[in-house]
């Protein structure tokens, strides 16, 4: 999926806009390179992204509506509808039905990144074909399945790999934010999706969770290398954390699929257990930020050596900035590594300070 | 696959029996609990299996046959066939696939492991519908798709994983080898198969290396689960190596879908590069077994701490019986481990090292 230069973009969010479950909508609006003219969510209907999320360029003025006819009777017509969330329960709600279908019959793209792929729906196909549109389903596995060959990366690039102490902790917008400001202070930059809202912000990518055993450090060797291919500066979105029972080994063919030059660590003070696993008990308890540290490099070791290189610290939930602040600090002198939140404070400086120590150590 | 008590096996090797290429086979012949009555194989028909192998109470007298026609004029007719090994280049020869037809229409189940599924091949399912045959391929990713929960094991149970310095190292052999040990010795014993090898011998279990990444863990856990019920031993065949750029995030999957209460280290002395990636440079270079110990243990850490509680040396590429005793005497001094090659020498020394130390430990 090649963004085209006109493709303007309506994002799905009924019933959850600005919740947790809004998390590619705030995604595709924060960081994709095609503007979002509206959202749908007709519980919201009325109000401007900026008046839900806060005041950020891309949100301000963005309409949120009812429903589709109404996005499409906007100045601006939408020609790709995204999917911003997955239904509760898995299965999707007649009226989205309804909804995707109409948009395919009046030529709209659609994207989504469910576990049922949209494509496989004879009502779908056939409405795509009757209005020439064209589904994507992220999450379907690429036809291209290889096993790592242990590939040199090209010479002059720079890979990062984002890691962390859990999921849903912020890698994705570390990467985002860490390509814009590479980008701001005069890089080519470019982030590897590795997940379905990376994939509907990029435009391509793979949801490397969906890949056989087999296959998953080969496919993320081909993506990293596409990456080097269109940029110096090559941030592959990392997944899961290395100490989740659940997750972990997509975590470790990301690492020594990506061989990264240096890993960025993500972590959220203040939370104790693993994300949607909080009742689980001692075996979901997130490990200290310092036996990740060394677990990672240990790890990156036995294939090819790769330190942390710095430390992004999720800092929501301490809404005083002094709080954030101070705990940036603190995780700085704990580790002896640049700290920052590169989501709230921008991600200039923790990317100058990752450049100067990459060319230090190289 | 519940392998019924009149399951006869014939076991196909066209032109590879005693190569590389039929561990399957070997496998099989010499774990599988049903007799196999005789080996496909045009090149050596005429020989027995223990002219080929070497003497063995599994091999002595097994006729190896040019045809299917000749197996099935055997007084032990056979009741199904196994695909001992991949067709070079993916690819089914024209005189495999007539004769995986002509054993299905004679009413032989077929089991295969290869990655295209001889069920979705319409010749073959035509001609198992007419045999009333079954059409079994191992490859196969599982309906069951679960993310791992974190569940405690069975109370008075042990699971042990094997693991390694590689694949294709011994894993499959020495989890099948400690398995009938521990029966020998009075113990009830199960292996839980996550390769093809291993599910034609066992007739049940997943080909781990097929499940999607978010997947991997949580069907090892549920196999694991299995395997708990069944008997008190729980032996998880292990696959690839935590310290291999193509295959670590299978391994560590196991371990942490697993959680073993004991790991079981398999090594080959002599084999410095990591098999079939032996171009590759010093990025396949198999580490060094002290520093892969280290590693397992700190992995297993972050989730639920395992120790390796003994090295499974594969000596093989050393014939003299008394280099191998003095490589398996020299690793136990230098690891402070029980060692043995319990391929070689049997397995049941090397399980009752391990019973005595997890009996202390716990």
């Amino acid at each position: 999926m090649v963004p085209s230069p006109e493709r303007r973009i309506v994002i799905l969010s009924e019933g959850a806009f600005g919740e947790d479950a809004s998390k590619t909508a705030r995604g595709v609006l924060r960081y994709a390179s095609d503007p979002v003219v509206a959202v749908i969510d007709s519980t919201k209907a009325g109000r401007t992204v900026d008046q839900v999320l806060g005041h950020r360029p891309r949100y301000d003025g963005v309409p949120i509506v009812a429903s589709l006819a109404e996005a499409m009777a906007l100045p601006e017509r939408p020609t790709t509808l995204i999917l911003g969330l997955a239904p509760a329960g898995g299965k999707l709600p007649e009226s989205w039905r309804a909804m995707i279908a109409e948009a395919l019959r009046r030529g709209l793209d659609v994207a989504a990144g469910l576990h049922s792929f949209l494509s496989d729906d004879p009502e779908f196909a056939a409405a795509a074909a009757q209005g020439g549109a064209k589904i994507y389903d992220f999450r379907r596995p690429p036809e291209r399945m290889e096993v790592a060959t242990g590939r040199p990366h090209l010479p002059g690039k720079h890979v990062l790999l984002t890691v962390g102490t859990d999921c849903a902790v912020g890698k994705m917008g570390v990467s985002m934010e860490l390509a814009l400001a590479a980008r701001d202070v005069g890089e080519r930059a470019v982030v590897v999706p590795t997940g379905q809202t990376g994939m509907m912000v990029e435009g391509w990518g793979v949801t490397i969770d969906r890949v056989a055993g087999d296959f998953i450090a080969g496919t993320v060797e081909w993506l990293t290398e596409e990456g080097e291919k269109r940029a110096d500066w090559v941030i592959v979105e990392g997944q899961g954390s290395l100490d989740h029972f659940a997750y972990s080994s997509v975590t470790l063919g990301l690492i020594h699929g990506a061989r990264p030059h240096g890993m960025v660590m993500v972590h959220q003070p203040g939370r104790a257990m693993h994300h949607a696993f909080e009742t689980r008990g001692d075996i979901a308890r997130i490990k200290p930020l310092q036996a990740m540290i060394r677990a990672h490099e240990a790890i990156a070791d036995l294939v090819e050596p790769s330190k942390v290189v710095a430390i992004a610290l999720n800092t929501s939930l301490y809404e005083d900035e002094e709080v954030a602040k101070r705990l940036i600090a603190e995780t700085a002198a704990a580790t002896g590594l640049p700290a920052d939140d590169p989501y709230r404070f921008g991600g200039v400086p923790l990317f100058e300070a990752i450049r100067a120590r990459m060319k230090t150590e190289a």
